[in-house]
């Protein structure tokens, strides 16, 4: 690919030229805080690439290739030029072109990874990853990155978080980026779960609170909000598949938490329930963040595991994971109201992975001052995707305002996306410029705050 | 903006060049007769702007604006600047676009509004608004309008249309328009609102009948709607979140009807009767406007004032209104089957704010032939909004069909929203003949039905 | 139209190039094997055109045209020169194009067809088509058609697939295209339609079984889908308005078929029955058409006869079918993934009328890696339609794997439609190359893959 690949117009190129340079705040992503404290150097590509990636391995199956050569016991070697080969004529993927890019942007090799020059690639890389002793750290340091914020559990200790704050405050940063954590509900949320008990308890010793009631959950729950506040914690997100529109007393919902931990709920817990509870939860983490002045993000849509042969043999994150339903923006606006009247709206970030309605979806965000549309959302995280979604954003909101780009991924490789984003903005406000439609210097602006300025305001606070 | 704007080749520029000179006929608005008929002189263009055009108040809520300087105390020049600010950086936003053009058209300004030149613009379009004492009549006069459709409550007594009427018939036509009302049925069919029994004794009142029940009702809703077209009314519409699938005999809507209003109701409607009622009283309005050979209007998926606390201290069209989701196109079909099946089904247009499913929509309405669909309402009113539903109807049915334009504003400033539309038109076409797949001389006429013919026959019968 | 209509770069001029001149599969089709047997000739253009071609008579419904020159007893002649006047105007409706090329590829017509020029077209096509006594079978081989998949009834004898297979065994092939049936099964599906009961008596009678109980239903559809497979069978289809999200037992769906059977569902079957009866029955399906290494296609989405008037004048397929409402990606994946854990999950092709949800649903089918999303069906098989599938599919999954092109087609006359499709997916293609986001050599083997390979692997075996 071109050095001015997606950059459609020369507007695009000038737009881009004023934004590339920016450090990138990458404030959700799913970096292992230990593998970035500890810092053990790669070995090789194979093993970066298809060890982890959902996305790869679905690509592979979707292409046909046996599962030996995807998440089975074949050899790195093997597994990449099995991908090589699918990859080749994944054309209009947007796998096709972070391919491209990060062998680009990491190592250097320029020509498409074809099923032919897989193995020569396969090779070179790895010379290079074991000469430059590439690890997470310096991943991370080659692309100019200011801000990471993982994807963490209530009852998490924090171990790793807290080494990298001991070391910044002792003045021995292990790296310039700042490390944080971010405050992720879904395993108190999701009640229904087996070993919803278990994890209370968990949540409990963490927190140093005996949870025997929705009271004890509620102060666990703050003290560990603090715990993550103390260590640079400024965003909570959670997975929904669709919001609750009951609201339920505290009473109702101590009710329906000590059944659960009780395990009284023995034939399933009623679908009316879950929804109370969830409508409970939800709206008194959305007042403790805004209490706290933490961003919220509800990411929608997400079913989780719907194959369940290969739940059964793999576990989750296996690449199975598809879109549910669209949630209804009138469901969206009530609950936002519902905050908004009741203990609080934070800053709330939307993201969907049902993007027929974002639209809608944005009408209804975009009638609470504090409520956001954000990036194009993983399968939607594509050279289409992102410019829809920034055109939507434009036309019922306020793009200047727009959050910015985040990875959403646990892959040490994967921080070209920002750059791929960017170009991508480029070129959807240098066709507004090249057919005028929109005056350059408004452009520019725009360009600066939502490749960083909305996003550092949100991770540095203002 | 250039001369040529939103004209995106030299086929774009030839059929516009063929429909920009021909009259606006603006089928459906909120302008108020009576300002229109009082015709009071504008003061200034923060006043004409930005007090009470609620697309502008929400872009500056999301902008972070502080409430005193969108609905607050703030003067009108600092309105004005704290606008200008907001809608410089709006680039994609159709307020962007319509804020340049109306500038230009009316004022003549042509460099670009933003914070630094605010105050100065403000001086200049002031002096002009005074020496040329802007006002209802000339703002419709300027943009060679020919026919104006406000929308009235069937419990209004029309005074100022039919002062507009008499004035007319004796020859005194005050300006060169024709000015009609159209029969907005809203606060007849929304039965679960409060007040509901004082408005059907205002409406009983103004149409000379005394309302005890659905027939009384039913007596009352047809001398207003012989009234309406009495002074040329010919569309009727109607704000309709969700549409009801249920059908419901006159006997079960005129329990309903009679309990609402003696306010037998207590604990609110259930969703079922309020269901039946809805598909009984708009069947029965269909069925009037099939008898008077009116137009139906049938906007789809909005909700009203989700965000209580605006609402509570500002009232209802602050800025917080959003879409409520999408309409069933099976539901859809049904209910035009049943009205057709029923007492009639009238020439209908239907509009959305939620433009997902437009293309199902359309399948469904196509399958009437006496019903279309409209253009692109509200939210959706943009470049790429207009783009896609002349798209949407050409593909799906027949563009030649299409009934063209509408502002669908309270703004005496928002008729260049046509000049807007007919650019954009011209673009989808033009690039049809650019790439050989449309005839030029087909394009040609379609252009003329959809920026004029069309709709001229609905206004004016054929 | 010019020769590289639709070709709209160099790049896709090359990638056209490099198909154009492949054999046409057509794996769905709604083709007559009666008439293609016998092969009467054809008599005029009007009559080929506008006996039986409900999307011609639904545009001339909504172009205002009376009923008598559409499906009434008008001459041939009278309602060719009403469709011309129609389509002349109907420039971005698919019409517009197919019937260009239609007259241009059979004909050698190139000028459009106007109100104007209709008689004289109309006689010279006549001449025509009496000079070459075009028929069926001239129509197939003039478009080098090598795979035509009717769409044929459980209950159907089959006795003109047996003559194509006798003559094919005897070395006396009529024309050089393989002719095999579909298995459509929505007549057994739908139990609730009048006259269940007669049907499932007469399916009982081609099977040589007599139905009883559900058992004995099972027994008669795996005879005849045998039956089908010896007559080179490989797909089975049907129209689905809704998946049901139910599973059901064996027992209860028996009871609920000798119910429907016998008649005992006086006062119409409850939703729930209706449910779970689909459940059960689509898997069942699902589980034989994979034991036979079928290939089972879903159309979504579709609402039959909605407009009561037409359908009582005139019968079904009259042009007023419409889309119903998005299937939910979620209540696919349990559907796919139920399938998997039971009986079995066959190569499955997903196909919807309310193409808004494609990307959800895409990725719901796309967790299962036997399962693709197929071409933009019906009122979506357009110039932008098309488009916006190969991108969905491109970006949510792997296009090298899309199944290509079919007409759906009940006229003898729409092979060019897969022209069309070729010369979109090329400029679809083309796009990415001429912009630098696609390698050509890549692009050049995807396009052969979706234009040929993939339909003729699935139609021949592998």
């Amino acid at each position: 690919m071109k050095e001015n690949v997606f950059l459609r117009s020369p507007a695009a190129e000038r737009l881009y030229a004023g934004v590339k340079d920016l450090p990138i705040i990458d404030f959700h992503c799913h970096l292992s805080p230990e593998e970035l404290y500890l810092d053990r150097p790669f070995e090789n590509i194979g093993e970066m690439w298809l060890s982890g990636d959902h996305y790869k391995w679905r690509l592979m199956r979707e292409a046909g290739i046996d599962e030996r050569l995807i998440t089975g016991d074949a050899p790195w070697e093997e597994k990449f030029e099995a991908y090589a080969g699918c990859v080749e004529l994944a054309v209009g993927n947007p796998l096709y072109h972070w391919t491209a890019l990060e062998l680009e942007r990491y190592f250097g090799v320029t020509e498409p990874l074809t099923a032919e020059n897989a193995r020569g690639i396969y090779e070179r890389v790895g010379e290079r990853i074991r000469e430059t002793r590439l690890s997470p750290r310096k991943c991370v340091e080659m692309m100019n990155v200011e801000y990471v914020c993982t994807t963490d559990d209530p009852a998490d200790d924090l171990v790793w978080h807290r080494r990298f704050e001991d070391d910044r405050r002792a003045g021995r940063n292990p790296l310039p980026a700042r490390i944080a954590p971010a405050f992720r509900a879904d395993n108190v949320a999701n009640i229904r779960r087996k070993g919803y008990g278990e994890y209370i308890e968990r949540l409990g010793r963490t927190a140093g609170v005996e949870i025997r009631s929705l009271h004890d959950l509620e102060e666990a729950l703050c003290r560990r909000l603090d715990d993550f506040c103390a260590l640079g914690c400024r965003f909570a997100d959670v997975g929904v598949e669709g919001l609750p529109s009951a609201e339920c007393s505290s009473e109702r919902a101590g009710e329906i938490f000590e059944s659960a931990v009780a395990g009284r709920y023995e034939a399933g817990m009623p679908e009316e329930d879950y929804s109370a509870w969830l409508g409970y939860i939800y709206r008194f983490l959305a007042g403790e963040y805004a209490a706290r002045g933490m961003v919220s993000q509800l990411h929608f849509a997400a079913k989780r595991n719907p194959r369940t042969a290969l739940f059964e043999s793999f576990g989750p994150d296996a690449g199975t994971d598809c879109a549910s339903g669209a949630v209804s923006p009138s469901v969206l606006a009530d609950f936002l109201d519902s905050c908004e009247r009741g203990a609080g709206l934070p800053e709330t970030i939307v993201y969907t992975l049902e993007p027929s309605n974002a639209a809608a979806l944005a009408s209804a965000a975009f009638s609470f001052p504090r409520v956001k549309m954000g990036a194009a959302w993983w399968f939607h995280d594509t050279l289409g995707g992102i410019a829809r979604q920034l055109e939507t954003v434009a036309e019922a909101g306020y793009l200047a305002a727009f959050p910015g780009m985040l990875t959403d991924s646990r892959s040490f490789l994967s921080y070209p996306r920002h750059d791929f984003y960017r170009r991508i903005a480029a070129s959807v406000l240098g066709e507004w410029i090249e057919r005028g439609e929109a005056e350059e210097a408004a452009c520019v602006k725009v360009m600066r705050r939502i490749c960083y300025d909305n996003a550092a305001k949100m991770a540095f606070g203002k």
